[in-house]
């Protein structure tokens, strides 16, 4: 397994309140134990060590442990998708639909390795975790899976897409891609860069016509 | 989530024993639960449940509650190995890297949809359980990933595959792709040929010079 890296925006940002930290670095600890524990196997003494705070701490920031696991199951990907959505909505218009979903892939995949303990608690517990605390979650997925929707029925609208490809097979052949890479991804092994470029240049030759 | 089936083959082969029968059948069922629970959540009276028989009568066919987990890890991709490898084996000799390729492509995908509750079960679990149940899945993954790597290589080596896709890379994009089909897939939206044949042209063309 790779180092989790945990998320460095908020609890290094400078004008965040030390209670604002505090809570950033809650969440990161509880979705890199969550990410190895699971579930059912999550501690709140655990996430407080991880934290390095005392664990009645947590219950000044969340209401419950449920509710500390539902934020993360869905910030991660709440966080990507806001994350995401600015990214596209700098590019300059008229940009090709097929350099936007080369951006997408690129944004996909640094933001998934930054936050990637959110990434791998959402993978791994999303069967695990009861119904109404992947509600949030189920719902932000389908929101960000619209951005990847729209984006790939573009380019299909402009011809950019080969005709023999299922758009919604196609979609989830690219997520399960980008997504498998926070499992498998070790620093160790190569930089970022080299990722992002064979991903893209992967994603391109297999949609181009 | 789509309904998740279970291994059919030894089951439902008459030939088995009833006490193979008994066995398979706990193994499915632990694979669905640990897929679901997790690891520090599934309890063997849920698997039992599930299994349709009583509780202690798991201890008959597994020493320990981790021994029966440990099997689960290991079975999905030990089975899907030996697959694998007996598909590629019957191939005509002669037959070109990339289609040996498009046929480990659709033999992954059918196979894994097939026992999908093991590939979820490893999937999810994957980071979860102890370090000495993992050894024995850590070993048979790196050993059917090496079939992978092989089939890259030669299609590398013949020039088949494009000169701007880090080989390694390449791999792990293509098999979480495959992976991640038993997390999005359901029947109901669509057949399994339609999964198949979308993943090799687009497998196809992302590798293709």
């Amino acid at each position: 397994m790779p180092p989790r890296k945990t998320r460095q925006s908020t609890t290094t940002d400078e004008s965040a309140s030390k209670s604002e930290r505090t809570r950033a670095r809650i969440l990161d600890a509880a979705a890199e134990v969550l990410s190895r524990k699971g579930y059912a196997g999550m501690r709140l003494t655990d996430v407080a060590q991880v934290a390095e705070i005392q664990a009645p701490a947590i219950y000044y920031y969340f209401d419950s442990r449920e509710d500390l696991i539902e934020e993360v199951m869905w910030s991660g990907i709440a966080d990507m998708r806001k994350h995401m959505t600015a990214v596209l909505d700098d590019l300059p218009d008229g940009t090709e639909p097929m350099d936007r979903i080369l951006v997408a892939v690129e944004t996909h995949l640094r933001h998934e390795l930054e936050i990637s303990a959110y990434t791998t608690a959402s993978i791994r517990n999303s069967g695990q975790v009861p119904e109404n605390i992947r509600k949030r979650q189920v719902t932000e997925e389908n929101r960000y899976g619209r951005i990847w929707r729209d984006l790939i029925r573009s380019a299909h609208a402009e011809g950019a897409i080969r005709t023999d490809l299922d758009l919604y097979i196609t979609q989830m052949l690219i997520l399960g891609a980008l997504n498998w890479a926070a499992e498998w991804w070790n620093p160790r092994r190569g930089s970022v860069e080299k990722v992002v470029t064979t991903t893209q240049n992967f994603v391109r030759s297999a949609l181009a016509p």
